[in-house]
């Protein structure tokens, strides 16, 4: 077996054997197979694509290319939920709690924010003293104490997919659907859980823009899980606007607060949608206990109190999440509408990178952030408005607050007819199938 | 601009633009974008293909990558021929003195062989004390006195096709026409001729296995050619067996002196048809008086004295052109064929590995060759054979003889139906269009 016959094979359109996948990630993982060969053959897998199975035995041979986290000693049902990315989606801080006060173990790693999307684990930073690079030990710990515990990505998982992806970035290989599946899928599995619901975004503020490519990339990765031996759904959500009104790491956190209280919202239907349907992946819970639990969770507080509990097991100041006006937020101003009309689109991902530019995100890596700023949209997609009103309040320091403004007056496109309602959900995919909402 | 707009581009079947391909050829050649990024273009290339003037710039670009030989100086009609390459194609020895002898110059530049074919270079060599490596003053001086003068490639021509060939070579990215055409012409424009003969191959001794991909490969290269302002013509001929009897270094030199005494062979018709055209290409010559002016040349024995004197003005030795007896040849075995029947076809590439396997080619660029060895056939397509008959002789020193005679036998097939006549040109191709023989 050699690189180029393998380079060749998918240049001329042949099925690639579970062996000579392993043999192209494993020797580039090791740093045998240059990166030109291998981008070479990525552009051929972009180009020519790769089935299922070959996709399956991408996704394996990246998964077991490091560690692999073994999360059986907790003894219980582990959950975990990945999103797409999107703007305003923090849904997974609120989840994680609920899903323990529903009975599950919830050991979550998450990444950072890059570009227009935030990222969970600046989010949980933004509280003072909270630690997200626990070492496995004290990490299983916490699950075990509390039930739910998220930090940072840990140990050595997936490092091929780490280099593919490095590799893809710079050589326009990455709009591709068996390599994005492989890469969220090698992550997932890499990471221990046996229960993964997938959050899969489409829209003007996600990677997928339309329903129809979100429904591809779900059913793709669906199929790799239930492959994988996992049991695996996934739901197909908006991402036409921000999913949260709050926009920001200390702002997003003061939003969860509330929706933990029971405030409805956008948020908090997504959360609902997104806590049944893993609940109901569970042997513990049909769609309907699950509806209960959920409410149960919620309504008693004891959401809110799993919250403070995983805040103070990862050395955060649990006070902050019973007094959010603690969290220190920029200067606030008001971008007002120009001229009468309906909000009928946004510019979602712009929203974020005004989010961006004010500190609160990054551009590269390397950038820090500002955890205190941010925006907070006063409209949705249909709401009315008339000149003057105000869309939305930014949350800022100074830092290229006119860019910002400007970006985000653009990013709300007001028209004259109200556009259809947006339901947050649009299908759900598991083993049985796609079910259309 | 940026290389990765220009990968996203074409990986979308868009057209690149002029400078486009400008950019990233020069990117490439000084060393600013990374390799890993060109062969992921160079697949996209390969799958989306390029149009004709993408092909033209991309040429361009290569040609001006690096020196442009000036021919001007010699104040004559300079020109070239360039073969795609196969097993015992020696015409280029053969024509550049009998061109001489028709009042054209010829300054040629020809390569090495490797792999299975043989190279103009390494045929010259065995001729004790033939420099090929003179220097650009030299070697004119040598073409305004004599009319002609072979030697190896000189300076610093197109760079860029030598750095992008290396890394098709190692990412599966040779077999594309826009890609082989472009760097055959970016060559062939930078050795500075006006006036340029392409002779494709097509067979089981070529790189390219039917007439058809042959044709398509010449006509490209035509357009090509006449985008640059230059005449350019291209004969598409046979190689579905050597085109000389003789293999080897020495072998073929032996063989030319006869050719150049007027001795018919396929590779004098050969010779013969590449003249004819490529004096019909230049003002002074119509077909008629071409054929008339190759037939003087060799019939008054001044195209083997041309040889004599372009061999002398190199340093070798002239006396070996007129008593080729002087050529130490390995020892002589026969191949005999093992049942009755006719020749019906020939694996070609395969003589042409076993004159390797004799020492008489290269595996790696490093090696070196004894000029000593060889294969003669004693056969043709066609040709009705007994068990017994001599199918050829082998000429060797010892080395890997079992092997090399093994091959030589698998590679001659012998059937029971005599096969159709092969004609050496199959078509030629100019700006007037194409005309199939």
């Amino acid at each position: 077996m050699n690189i180029l016959e393998i380079i060749e094979k998918k240049k001329n359109k042949q099925i690639l054997s579970t062996d000579e996948i392993r043999y192209f990630v494993n020797g580039f993982t090791v740093g045998e197979i240059p990166d030109y060969q291998i981008s070479a053959l990525l552009m051929a897998i972009v180009l020519n694509g790769m089935d299922d199975r070959e996709t399956y035995d991408l996704t394996d041979a990246m998964l077991h290319s490091g560690d692999v986290m073994d999360l059986s000693s907790l003894g219980g049902i582990v959950v975990d939920k990945h999103s797409t990315g999107g703007v305003g989606d923090s849904t997974t801080l609120a989840l994680a709690p609920v899903l323990a006060c529903c009975g599950v173990y919830v050991a979550k790693m998450s990444g950072r924010g890059l570009g227009f999307t935030g990222g969970t684990i600046d989010k949980l930073e933004s509280i003072p003293g909270m630690d997200i690079a626990l070492s496995e030990d004290e990490f299983k710990k916490v699950v075990r104490s509390v039930g739910c515990c998220v930090i940072g990505q840990t140990g050595n998982l997936a490092p091929a997919d780490k280099k593919l992806y490095a590799l893809r970035d710079v050589t326009g290989t990455v709009d591709c659907v068996p390599l994005i599946c492989s890469s969220i899928m090698s992550k997932k599995l890499a990471s221990g859980s046996d229960i993964i619901l997938l959050d899969v975004k489409y829209g003007t503020g996600a990677f997928m823009k339309t329903k129809e490519d979100a429904l591809v990339l779900a059913q793709k990765m669906v199929d790799i899980g239930n492959r994988a031996g996992k049991s695996v759904g996934a739901l197909i959500t908006d991402m036409q606007q921000p999913l949260s009104d709050h926009i920001g790491n200390s702002l997003e956190v003061v939003n969860i607060i509330d929706v933990l209280k029971g405030k409805r919202s956008r948020l908090y239907s997504e959360l609902k949608e997104v806590a049944v349907k893993l609940l109901s992946l569970t042997p513990l819970y049909t769609e309907e206990t699950a509806v209960k639990a959920f409410q149960d969770a919620i309504d008693s507080g004891r959401a809110l109190d799993k919250f403070a509990e995983m805040v103070k097991a990862q050395h955060g100041d649990e006070r902050y999440i019973y007094h959010p006006e603690m969290f220190k937020l920029g200067e606030k101003i008001a971008v007002c509408a120009q001229n009468d009309g309906y909000v009928t689109a946004m510019n979602t991902a712009d929203i974020g990178h005004a989010v961006t530019l004010l500190g609160g995100g990054r551009m590269k890596k390397e950038d820090s952030i500002d955890f205190s700023v941010g925006v907070e949209m006063k409209v949705e997609l249909g709401s009315e408005v008339r000149r003057g009103d105000v869309l939305c309040y930014v949350y800022h320091n100074g830092l290229r607050v006119e860019e910002a403004t400007d970006l985000l007056r653009k990013s709300v496109i007001i028209g004259n007819t109200r556009p259809q309602p947006h339901k947050i959900a649009y299908a759900f995919v598991n083993k049985e199938g796609v079910h259309i909402y």
